[in-house]
């Protein structure tokens, strides 16, 4: 079997973890395996370089960050190939550009165009283990690019893509992927499996396990993604294409998002044209809406817009919005960041009804208000005070039937 | 113009000396030069990676350890960048390999077979300040490779030869080069000019201003090079082509180095092919022998052989030597490292004879005994007892009159 592993950074946080890595590297190595590694940097290393680049400038260059950042991989790609062959076995550490990863030109959040795999396949050939770096990569220029936060993910499973891996495992701090958050649910089931639809779901809701876009890629060229701990060795969570098991279970899982502002423009004139200024304008500031929801206009002269953002946008889109009231004719706007969405995701919804109702009916019997509504074909979200959030996820956990034993 | 200038790693140690770069280099670049600025490593970074790496594994591999040790420099490539655009002025940075800086595969000490220069230019002639990670290079089979202590000098002084750089200013801590250590002779003069050959007999001879394959490099291809302080505006040494003026000055400077020790061979039968076996043991064990003494045969038969390493491969030679006596058929061998070599150095001396007989006689008039010569056309060196060292070298400093006021 060719396995891709990817190793974060607290998995490489130390000279001790990293000689870990390399013994559950080679024990798969000496299983028969071919090996690639993924690493990120070791934990806490980005953040001081992003540190140090402020301390250097107010708005350092970011073709120049990018050229910054790569190095803390560089580090922790050649102390695992070190540590790898003083247990014997041969390994060899690529940057991001020797193991051909090719990206756009945008700097510091880079999209991986293509993986040019020939040196990884050769060395591979040799009986190498490849250690590759993570999180970069290199424009058809030659300038140095990083994939934005969590971008390590995505190197793997476009690695693993590119070579036609049987599986790429992504090491991290917990064991999988849980039903809901274990602080806040004890009794929180780690799942066996999940698809990679309802892995997007959760992942975008704010359980962050995986980079969403590594799960795009992974479900865009079919690869299985393993979520596991690098510090036992308990089995993880699959991520792979849907099949009819998974279907019969209505909900997978119930995540929640604390970092949200709702963002309500009072008095919206009820004519064409109004939202699409309103949202072109926060778009233009780089600023992404999340969930939007207008009512009906109960006068046909004017409504109500709600929408959210992320907390730490909410004050720039405040000043935005106002600045555009007058010319929209609207009469305020509102803002509020005491909230929290919460969603149940279950590619069994498809098939089911009533998982919305079960849902809307469980808060009310609690006594939670929901202040705004939103739905995908796998998934229903509600927007309630953040001071009811533990309570509700307890309650959609227990309604739905998601506490247990673990599977395995 | 066009000036190269590289800073050392106490030069860039910090975040406010990577400023003072920054703003060095703007001032040079606003008085209408086109700017390249080689910079090394954080002072301390480079033995920091090295000592994880030894924690990582007995030993390291080569090609690994130098993947590690080339991130220092793009840190610092990358925060030198930043700090110059953060003044105003385009600034871009480029790792070895985005420089063009080809080299051999002799990893961890590489040597530079060509510069790709075409990047540099097209960055320079679009307006930019180019800096450049120094100490790195790339093989011709794309794997990363380090040039060996002190390679920044050499990638700033190649850099420079393949530009056709009107100048290649090297920043350090110290003001030039003396014409001895100041620490030992506070009268020292910092000399305004010295030529390749004069720097080149100083530098190996323990006078550690500038890496000697850099000034074997600007000689070579002609390349100016100014060594001088980052931390003042005093104007340096200049390293260029001999002249004229300089051969009316006899003696440039006086040099020392305590890291020898030397090794006796005793009864070495008198006959042809024995050195030869003595050298080859040796240099197969990658020890570098320095100075090489051998006495006349006074019977014809045997005769004694000396001759000086690096401390630090005084043991393993010793050793070594050990192993081959019996099939030498020599009597012993004898090793004693409590010695340091002093040397005068001038390019007058080809012109003036008298050099090394002024020098015999003041060691003599101080009770300093001289256990070996060796000479070159520029160079007289003597092997002194240790203790002497200090005595000697102000002693002859005084007697080649080379006190007095700085020159400029």
């Amino acid at each position: 079997m060719l396995i891709v592993q990817k190793y974060g950074g607290t998995s490489v946080g130390s000279i001790d973890r990293i000689k870990n890595v390399a013994q559950r590297v080679v024990r798969t190595a000496k299983n028969g395996n071919q090996v690639v590694v993924v690493v990120s940097a070791m934990s806490g290393e980005t953040d001081k370089l992003i540190g140090l680049a402020h301390q250097i400038a107010a708005n350092p260059q970011e073709r120049e960050m990018d050229l910054l950042l790569s190095s803390g991989e560089r580090v922790t790609t050649a102390l695992t190939a070190m540590a790898i062959e003083d247990l014997g076995v041969k390994a060899k550490g690529f940057t991001g550009w020797q193991a051909g990863i090719v990206s756009d030109a945008v700097h510091t959040k880079a999209k991986i165009e293509k993986i040019a795999s020939e040196r990884v396949k050769a060395a591979l050939h040799e009986g190498y283990v490849v250690v590759v770096a993570g999180f970069q990569g290199i424009t058809s220029e030659g300038d140095i690019t990083t994939l934005g936060r969590g971008g390590s993910d995505l190197s793997a499973v476009a690695v693993a893509a590119a070579l036609g891996a049987d599986a790429c495992e992504i090491y991290t701090d917990v064991d999988g992927v849980y039903t809901t958050d274990p602080n806040i649910v004890p009794e929180a089931r780690k799942l066996e499996k999940i698809s990679y639809e309802e892995m997007l779901e959760l992942a975008s809701l704010g359980a962050k396990v995986l980079q969403t876009r590594s799960v795009e890629f992974g479900m865009k060229y079919d690869v299985p993604i393993i979520v596991r701990s690098s510090f036992n060795d308990n089995p993880g969570t699959l991520v792979t294409k849907e099949d009819a098991d998974m279907e019969q279970v209505v909900v997978s899982g119930v995540a929640y998002d604390k970092n949200q502002a709702k963002v309500t423009i009072k008095g919206v004139p009820d004519k064409p044209g109004i939202a699409a200024q309103i949202f072109k304008t926060i778009a233009d500031a780089n600023i992404i809406v999340d969930m939007i929801v207008q009512n009906t206009s109960t006068d046909g002269k004017s409504t109500d817009l709600s929408f959210t953002v992320a907390k730490t946008d909410a004050k720039k889109t405040l000043a935005l919005t106002e600045g555009i009231l007058k010319g929209l004719g609207a009469e305020g706007v509102d803002m509020r960041d005491d909230v929290a969405k919460i969603s149940v995701v279950g590619v069994g919804m498809r098939t089911h009804s009533g998982v919305a109702a079960t849902m809307f009916e469980t808060l009310a019997q609690h006594g939670v208000n929901i202040m705004m509504i939103s739905t995908s074909e796998i998934k229903v979200s509600c927007l309630i005070e953040l001071k009811y959030m533990e309570l509700a996820v307890r309650a959609l956990h227990e309604v739905f039937g998601l506490a247990g034993g673990a599977e395995e």
